[in-house]
């Protein structure tokens, strides 16, 4: 983790905060080995980053004179939509998603997404924003991504897609498209991803009816871990 | 999974093979839930892409009629150097690189990377082939990257990097480099990417004498895993 992201409670005052989370206290104790009158990089949650000095370490806290003056790095214009997928990639993908700098992700249903992982904890808003703030603490970025469930996929593309996607170009990854991704796109996206196996001709035709362009990323299939970086590296 | 890779062992002869493989066979039965008569996608690990009719099953093998007419897609003109990841992260590299189409890979020391790390059971020959064969599975690919070990940082790059990075752009992922990553760079490439903290200084310094341009891929920064796709896709 290159930054520590203080919650709104960690703060005293403008210029004092307490760091109580025991994750944080671990990683300033034992990774960066910090002690007393050492600077550490903070920011605060939806608001600036900036530095904070260690004045006290007790069993409970870890109290700092805070800092907190330079604006978080701009974010991507662009809005990703996934098919749910499995619970263990969601975590890991929920921290890339807020590490690039994505701050709209709607996880939606599809054909191909077993019912099961509706049923997964790791959807609970509380589990979500942990992996959030890791990605966020990884990437050196302090503005929380907004994460929205759409468990049937056709009102969704039907009656929400069309508003969600104004004003952006509109693709959809499909392995059997015929239109290469585009690169280096300079506007607002939006970018729909499906699922293990991909989305189904059903979907990818609502879809191009709503809007989206079919676009291919090659002849390898990749992960949906790996295509979300791979989109994001030739698109920005 | 989007393929079945063959091992040479697997071969009866030029049209039969039998999977004995326990994980590719529970793929079979239970994911793909095949019967007899049944086509499934197969490719031979160095070999061809093609397919295979399920002609029996037993307790032990699944024997299949085969036809492997198609050539395996294209790799990448890109050589990977990565400081070594932790164990957990090493593993899924190895598969997203194989899904990706690198085909050489150096895994080297770097000041950063953990000494214990050299000791983890994944560095093994067996258990690295395991992995390069799920993301080639996942990429439909069947060419076998090649994966070389090197245990000290400077002779490495002094005595071996200047034959490797020959008559290839040769650049140096730095999160404080000027210089931002270049987009759809269609000849061959060398990419290095530093451990978790970058590389230090005079790691930099040292590669930059050798031939390497440090490239910055903005000011998020973003875990080895993230950085190789983002990289591959903004590259490719």
């Amino acid at each position: 983790m290159n930054l520590i992201l203080l919650h709104p409670d960690d703060l005293l005052n403008e210029s004092r905060a307490k760091i109580t989370n025991a994750r944080q206290r671990q990683h300033i104790l034992n990774i960066l080995k910090a002690t007393l009158g050492d600077e550490i990089k903070l920011g605060l949650i939806n608001g600036n980053l900036g530095k904070g000095i260690i004045t006290t370490i007790n069993d409970e806290n870890i109290l700092l004179d805070i800092q907190l003056n330079q604006a978080p790095p701009t974010s991507l214009e662009c809005t990703l939509l996934l098919a749910l997928p499995r619970p263990k990639m969601l975590r890991r993908l929920l921290q890339t998603i807020a590490t690039l700098g994505i701050k709209e992700l709607h996880l939606m249903n599809a054909y191909r997404v077993e019912k099961s992982y509706w049923q997964t904890p790791f959807l609970q808003q509380d589990i979500i924003d942990e992996q959030l703030i890791l990605g966020l603490e990884q990437g050196v970025d302090t503005l929380m991504p907004s994460v929205h469930l759409h468990h049937l996929f056709k009102p969704f593309v039907q009656d929400e897609l069309p508003q969600i996607i104004q004003n952006t170009y509109a693709i959809v990854a499909h392995p059997y498209a015929d239109q290469p991704c585009p690169a280096q796109y300079q506007q607002p996206l939006t970018i729909a991803i499906g699922p293990e196996g991909g989305f189904i001709d059903y979907e990818i035709d609502l879809l191009n009816t709503c809007g989206f362009t079919p676009v291919s990323l090659g002849n390898r299939i990749m992960r949906v871990e790996t295509a979300v970086s791979y989109l994001l590296g030739r698109l920005s």
